[in-house]
């Protein structure tokens, strides 16, 4: 298992720019485009994610819609696998399967192909989940469950940063392992 | 400069499902999930453009919300180089510039981040635009008019996917330099 040393998180954390406000008044939205602007915090970050998991024998990386994307898709670069898209309903082309979540108020959903792991020719293949932040978890438990719903086994879920605070990855941790690069209290 | 197989182009381009009908009648999707679900597909095309970019000295990578993020991240992961999203307008959440075009019926815009090509510490940087697919051009042809607005410079604008017969690169070729992986007649 790699470590970032303290050095390095303060780099990261450093890298991300926090903007008041946005999207609503009261939130403090972490900016990840400044972290991707910078050369060194981007592959500091993601030589990290390699290391932590070029010897998991991962099928897929699932990357939530849509800096869940960027991140995902750079990781299955490095290492070589595939990359599969979690977005809204409405987005995928060819048939999904989805599944709810509640919002403070509301319902919202994910979606994913119907035959997005099929392609390992596995029973059950490996998933990595990817997206850039939790906050209240939603989404992203929500994602795990689509995964195993889908065939495949999530054998973690990845945060670039976990707003602990908000205790959003609780429902996760009962079926999932979850790591989070940086976390803020 | 290196060249892909036709054996290379006939997989590629048969990992590409079509989809009859999305988003809307009489409209044929290439859905290119199924390449990015297919490991040697994926990885045939990443391998074929970082030997087209690894010596073009490339600053940032920009992709196009949402699936110019997917490949374009992926690209910049390899190349170990910066990523910048151009995405719709709204979705970003610190100061923006915005380039609108005219679609069928009405008008639609990109936008990016003000600050987005300052952290290479560069006059010019050199700017590599990443999009899936390229169809009648309106968003692509903004986002290349945002780069340089932006004050970099895009050195190419590169497309897994070009609808030739629609011919919507002729407005970005009068400025700029355009690569298509597949070519659809």
């Amino acid at each position: 298992m790699s470590h970032l040393s303290e050095a390095d998180k303060t780099y990261l954390s450093n890298s991300i720019r926090e903007i008041e406000d946005f999207p609503k008044p009261g939130i403090k939205f972490k900016d990840i485009t400044t972290l991707l602007g910078d050369a060194k915090a981007f592959h500091l970050l993601m030589d990290h994610l390699v290391e932590r998991y070029e010897n998991r024998e991962i099928d897929y990386i699932a990357g939530i819609e849509s800096r869940g994307f960027i991140f995902g898709s750079a990781l299955a670069a490095r290492l070589r696998t595939r990359f599969v898209p979690i977005r809204k309903p409405g987005k995928l082309p060819y048939t999904t399967i989805s599944e709810k979540y509640s919002l403070k108020y509301g319902v919202d959903a994910v979606s994913i192909h119907i035959d997005a792991f099929t392609g390992a020719g596995k029973a059950k293949p490996k998933v990595l989940l990817i997206d850039d932040l939790i906050a209240t978890g939603g989404t992203a438990t929500a994602a795990v469950n689509l995964i195993n719903k889908a065939g495949a086994e999530c054998i973690e879920a990845c945060f670039v940063i976990n707003l602990t605070f908000l205790q959003g990855d609780l429902d996760i941790k009962k079926t999932t392992s979850v790591y989070s690069v940086l976390e803020v209290f």
